[in-house]
C-alpha cells in the first residue's frame, strides 16, 4: 500500500504532540480519577475498537500515548494507517498499568478520531472519482497548529497534498492580480521571485483568464468555481499546457461530474476543516 | 448578552495561539506569493464576511492575527462574540499594509471558523432545549491542544463547561466502578481523595445502578445512553437529591426529547469534535 | 501508605523540571570544577543522608537528576516519598560516573529538600489535629511556577490539597462579594455560572454571614480569621449543611484547637510559603 | 542606595517568569470565580500593603502582574526595592479593571513575598555584621529555577552573590580533593583549566589544609564549619594573601561572633532555601 | 532596489531570535560590568561603523536588540539592507541609556556581521556573472538553527534561494538514482509523489545522466562538477527543455567562466557556511 | 588528549540543538525526496569522510543525528573529538534505515563541519605558537544562539575559553573607564561589585593606562591594539603583577610574534565567527 510512504511525521514531531496534548487533560493535579478510584498497581487489557466506518489514521499517536505514562505497556497493533475499518474492528490491543491507560485513553482517541475522520472523508472522495485521473487534494483550510498532521491524514486517505503554506509554492489569486494590474505582471513577478525551485500556480475564474494565464506561461492553474461544462471547455483549451485544479462546491455528489471533465486535480477544504471525528472507543477488561 | 462574561481566554494565550498558526504558515521563506506579487507599500480595505448563518466566535484572534504583521493596520469590529451571522454580514473591517492582511488572512479565517462552527452547533441546540430546564455542555472530546478555544466556543454558543481536563473533577465511569469493585467503594474513595473543592460524578447505565449512587451519597449523576422513558423514570427516582447529566444519542432531533425528560444537563461531543467550520471569507478592496 | 495515591506528577513533568534545573546550575560552560578536577571516568559511591527529621518528598526527583547527565548510573532507593527520617537516614545509593554524581548533587538535593520540607511541615501539622476529624490543607499561596510539586508534597505530608488554581473552584471572598452586592447575588451567580462539575466556596468573617451563606444553599464555606469560640458556634450553627474550612492564625501551637472546634478542613499557607527546606547532603566515597 | 545597581534582571526576563505564573494559576478555564462574580467592566482601586516589617524586593514582578491581563491598568509605585517597610507600609497603589486586578492579585503577592522574604532574611544578617568588614552572601541552595531571582532579593537585601551556578566560578570541595589526590593536584588543575577568566576557590576545613591552600596559590579560601576561634587563627594565618569565606552554622545568632573573626565573606544557605515569606496584602476599594 | 522584497522575515521571528542571544550573552547574573561600571542613568550616543567594505544585511536585528533592553532608545537608520558599506560608513545611530547600549552592543554587532558578511559575499558572486543570465544560488549548507536568516541575507546580497528544507522542493542526487534503481524511475516516483504544488529536481554528473533526465521529463537539472567545457555542452544538449543548475568548484576565480556557459543558476554553499564575519563596530560617546 | 576534559555540553543539550536542526531541515512536509524516491524499509551503509585537514569536533551532533530518526541505526565512531583528520579520513560508520540515513545527513553535516572548522582554524595558531607559553582565547564574536558549541570546539582545537557572555567576568573596556571618569575609579566600583567569585579584567590601550591598571589593583589586563614592541614593553613593565592578555591584528602570520613577546593570552575573533566549515561528505553504499 502507498500509504506508508506518507510517513512524514517524525516520531519526535508526533511525541512533543501527545505529550503536549496530554499536559492539557491531566493538568497540574492530574488524572483524579484514576488517582483516586483505581489502585496504583491494577493492570488492565485494553482494545481500540471502531465503532463506525472508515479508514485508520494516526495508530503512532495512540502508541505513544499509551507508552507516555508507562514505558512497560505492552502493545499489539492490529491495524495500520491506511487500512479500512468497519464497526467492530479492533485497532490496537494494549495490556498494562490501569491507571495509565484510563488517563491516556481520550488523547489517544481524541487524535485518531480526529486524524481518521479526515483520511476517511478522502478516501470517500478518492473512490468517488477513482476511474478518471483526477487526484483528491486539500487546503490550507486547516486547523491551526495541526496543519501537517491534518495533510498527513489526507494522504493516508489517498488524496495528495497541495502546498503546506504560504511558503512553500506561490499561488496567484485573484486579489494578486488585481494588486499586480495583470495575469501578465503577477506571473512575471512570481516566476523572477520563485527561480527554479518554487512552484508557482494561478487562480483564473473565466476562460478569457485562463487563455492569458497561459500565454504568460502558467504551467499550474486553478479553475475556480466552475462549472463542469466550464471545466470541460478549459481542459480542451488548455490542452496539455498546464497542470488543471479544479476547486469550489465540491462535495460526495459533485465531485464524480467535476473529475470526469478532465481535470488534473481537485482541491477541498471541508476534508479537513470539516471532517466529523471518526468514532472509536476503548473496550476495557480490567485484572487484579 | 452574557457570553461576554466567558472571557476565559487571556490575550497573552490568544496572542500564543494566533503566532504559533502564523509560523505554521509562514515558515522560513516566508508569504512567497505575496511577497513577489504584492508591492511592499501597497495598502487594502478589506471585510470579514459571512458566507452563512451561525454564531460569531474568536473575533480576538482575527483581531490579534491582522495586526501581527502590521500593529498599525486599522481595525474595526463590526460584531462581537455571541453575535448572530447570516449569509452576508460582515464582521470585521481591516484597512492597512495589503502584505500583511493577505499573508494572515487564513489564520484569522481559520481559527474564526473554527470557532464560529462549534458556537454555532452548540447555540442550535441550545435554541431546541429552549423552555425546558436542560442546558447543552460539552466533553474532553475536543481537538488535541485546542480544548481551552473550543470550551470558550461553547460557551459563546450558550452551553456550559463540563470539566476541561482530568485535573478540576472526578468522574467515575463504569471502567472505573469495575475495578474498584462497587459504586459505593468508588464513591467513597473519590470522596475521600477529593476533599471540599472536587466535585464527583458518576455514571449510571442503570435505574439499579443510579440508586445506589444515590444512597452512596452522589450529587452528580451521569445517565449514558437511556432513552428518554428510562431518563423520565431516573429523574422521578433522583426526586431533586442529585443533579442528572444525560448523554449518548444526542443530535438536533433527539435533543429535545432528552431534555424533555427534565435532566439538568445533556453532555455532547460532536459539538467539539464534528463540528463544522462556518463558511467566512474576505472581501478586499486593492488600493495603490 | 496512602501517600502512594498521590503520584500526581507525571515522570513527563519531573524530567522537565529537573532538566530545567540541571540546564540553570550547569550554564554554557557547565560544571567547570568537575571538568577540570574530576577524571572524566572516575567512579564514585555516594548516599543521600537526612541530617535533620521529617519526611521524604521527591525521591523521583533525585532520581531523574543522578540519570539525567549519566543514564547508567545505578540507583538504590533506600526510603519511599512519604517515609519518615531522621538524622542520619540514608535515602538512596548511587554508584557511578563522578562527574555527573559531583554535577547533580546540588539540583537532586534542592529539590528534595525543598519539597521535604513543605511535606515535614504539612505532617507536623496533621499530627497535631490527630484524633479530630479536621484535615490540613494547603492554599494558592506557592512558589510561583513550582505549585504543582509543592501541593504534591503536601498530599504527602498528609494533608490534602484545596484548588490548585483560579481554573478548578469557586471561592468567593470579601471582595468578590462587595462587588456582587450580597453574598446571595454572589453565591447565584456563581452558581449559575459553575454548573455541576465546579465547586463553590464562599468566605464569611461572621455569623451573620454564615446563616445568609447557608440560606443561599452554600455547600462549602470558610471561616475566616475566627477565634476557637466563634468557629465552635459556627460549626453547631451549620449542623452539617455545608462542609466548613477554618483560615488564618494557624500555627502548630494553634492548629489543635481549631481542630477541636470541629471543623471540616483548615488552610495553612506558610506550610507551601514559608516551610524551612530539610536538611540533606551527599557523602560520597570515591573509587579510582 | 546601591541596590539600584542590582537591577540584573531584565524585563523580558522578569515579564517571562509572571507570565508563567499567570497561566499556573489561571489554567484553561480561567479565574472562575471572577468571570462569574465581577461584572466584565467593574473597576477597582487597591494597595499592596505589608502586614509585617521587612525590605520590599520584587515590585516590578508585581507592576508586570497587574499589567499583563489589563494593560490600561494603573499604577503607582510607593517603594522601590530596597525600600525597608513596615507593617501597614503601602507599597504600590492599583486602579483598573477589577477582574484583571484580583486574577493578578495572588501571582503579584506571591513573587513579592517570596523576593522580600529573601531580602528581609538577607538584610538582617547584613545588620548584624555591620561595624565588620564582613559580606554577607548566598549559595547555590536556591529554589529550583528561581535562582536569578532570588540572588537578585539577596543583593537587594545588602547582601553579595557568590556564583551562579557551576559554570561562572570553581569551587574546589573535599570530595573534588579526595579524588584529585591532593589540595596542591586539585588545584593545579583547576587553574590550568580556569584561565585568566575564571574565579577559582577551594574549601578546607582545617588550618593545615589551609597552609597547602595558600601554599598551591590559592587566593580565594572557603573556610567550612570552623569555630570563631578556630576561623580568627586561619585569618591570622593568611594574613592577607587570600580572600577568606566562612560557612556553616550561620545563624542571625552566631553570625556577628563569625564576623569579627576578620573573614570577608560569610555565605549563608538558608537566606534563600528557608526564608519565610514576606507578609504582604491587597487591600481593594471596589468601584461600579 | 528590489531586495525590500525580501522581508520574508516577520518581526516576531527576529525578536525571538534577539531574545534568545540577549539571554545567551547576559546569563542569570546580567552584565556584570555595565551593572557595576555604568551609572544606572547614565546616557550614551553611539554609532554602528563599518570597518570594512560589503552589503548591509540585518539591520532589523540591530534595530530590536537596542530596544530591547530599553524600549526608549532612540535610533536613527542611516542605512538599509542592501546597501554597499564602505570602510567607515555609518549604518544607524543610537541615543539612550547607556547600561543598555553596551549590554546590547555584542548581540547587536554579531548578528549583523554574519548576515552582512552572507550578503557580501553573495554580492561579489553576483557581481562577477553579471552580464550573464545565471543567477547565484545558496544551498541547504547553513548554519544550524540560522538558515532563515541566512537565506535572507543571500537574497539581501542579490543571490536567490535554492529550497529552504528538504521539506519544499524535491533534489534526487546520485545515492537516491542508485536506490531507486534508474533516473526514470526515481523521476517517475518523485512526480507521482510531488503532485502540481513541488518542483522536483534531479543531480547529473554526466550528459548521459542528463540525456535521460530530460527524456523522463526532468524540468529542473543540477550539473554536478562538471568542467564549463561539459556544463557548455550540457547547454547545448539541453537546449532550452529544462532549467539548468551548476554546483561544485565554485569560486571567486571560476564563476565567470561558468556563468558564460549559459546555465541558469549556479549553487554555492560557501557564501552560507563559510562567509567571513563583516567588520562592524560601535563608537560612543558618552553623555553623564 | 585532554580535549577529552572539554565535554561541557551535555546530551540533553547537544539533543536539543540536533531536534530542532532536524526541524528546521524537515518541516511539516518531511524530506520528501527520501519519502518519494527510496523505500521505506530500504537500508544503506555510509561512511562520514573528511575531504580537507583539519581537527574533528562535534562527533556527538552526527550521532545523535543519526539515530535520531532511526534509533535502531548502527554506529561505529572512528574518531574522536580532537583528532586530527586529513583528506580521505573516515570520521563515522553507519548502518541502518536509507531514509533516516539521508535525512539526518545534512543535519549532521552542518554542525560537525561548523564545529571542526573552528577546532581547525584554533588548532593552527595553538600550533603557531608552541614554544612561547602563550595561550589562544576566543571571544563572544560567536554565531547568535550557537555560543556554548563554538566555545567548545575552540577547547577542542586546543585554545581556552575567555567568558562566556557579560554574566560570568568583568571586562572593562574603553567605553565603560570613559563614563567611569578613570581606570582607578572603574576598577574599584567592579572590585566591589564582583566580590570573590567574579574575575575582573581591564582594557588598556597604552603602557601609561597599564601602569595606572596595575597600581590600581588590576591582576588580569587586556592590551588593545599593541604591537609585539609594545607588548613587549607592556610584559616587561608588568614583571608578573598581572596576567597579560593581547588582542587585535592576530592572524596566523602574526600570531607568533605577539606570543613570542611573552603575553600569557592572545584572544582571536576570527576562529569563532569567520573559521569556514571544514569540508566533510558522506559516502553511501545502498543495500535492498
Amino acid at each position: 500500500m502507498t500509504q506508508k510512504n506518507a510517513a512524514s511525521l517524525t516520531q519526535e514531531r508526533i511525541a512533543a504532540l501527545v505529550k503536549n496534548a496530554i499536559a492539557e487533560d491531566l493538568g497540574d493535579a492530574g488524572d483524579l480519577t484514576s488517582l483516586s478510584v483505581i489502585p496504583e498497581n491494577a493492570t488492565a487489557k485494553v482494545d481500540i475498537v471502531a465503532r463506525d466506518n472508515g479508514i485508520c489514521a494516526g495508530i503512532d499517536f495512540a502508541d505513544i500515548a499509551f507508552r507516555e505514562l508507562a514505558p512497560n505497556n505492552r502493545l499489539t497493533r492490529l491495524v495500520d494507517d491506511g487500512d479500512a475499518l468497519s464497526h467492530g474492528t479492533k485497532l490496537m490491543h494494549i495490556e498494562g498499568n490501569a491507571r495509565s491507560i484510563l488517563s491516556a485513553e481520550r488523547v489517544a482517541l481524541n487524535f485518531m478520531g480526529h486524524m481518521s475522520g479526515i483520511a476517511s472523508e478522502t478516501a470517500k472522495l478518492v473512490a468517488a472519482v477513482s476511474g478518471t485521473k483526477a487526484q483528491i487534494c486539500d487546503t490550507r483550510k486547516t486547523t491551526p497548529g495541526l496543519r501537517a498532521i491534518e495533510k498527513y491524514a489526507v494522504r493516508i486517505g489517498g488524496g495528495i497534498n497541495h502546498r503546506f503554506g504560504l511558503y512553500d509554492a506561490i499561488l496567484i489569486k485573484d486579489n494578486h492580480i488585481g494588486v499586480a494590474g495583470s495575469i501578465e505582471k503577477a506571473l512575471e513577478q512570481a516566476f523572477s521571485y520563485a527561480g527554479h525551485m518554487v512552484q508557482v500556480e494561478i487562480e483564473v475564474d473565466t476562460l478569457v483568464q485562463l487563455e492569458q494565464a497561459l500565454n504568460a506561461g502558467a504551467r499550474v492553474i486553478l479553475l475556480d468555481n466552475m462549472t463542469p461544462d466550464q471545466l470541460r471547455e478549459a481542459v480542451a483549451l488548455t490542452n496539455g499546457r498546464a497542470k488543471l485544479e479544479a476547486s469550489g462546491r465540491v462535495s460526495l455528489e459533485t465531485v464524480k461530474a467535476i473529475a470526469e471533465t478532465g481535470v488534473d486535480y481537485i482541491s477541498v477544504g471541508r476534508i479537513t476543516h470539516s471532517a466529523a471525528c471518526l468514532d472509536l472507543g476503548l473496550d476495557i477488561t480490567i485484572k487484579s
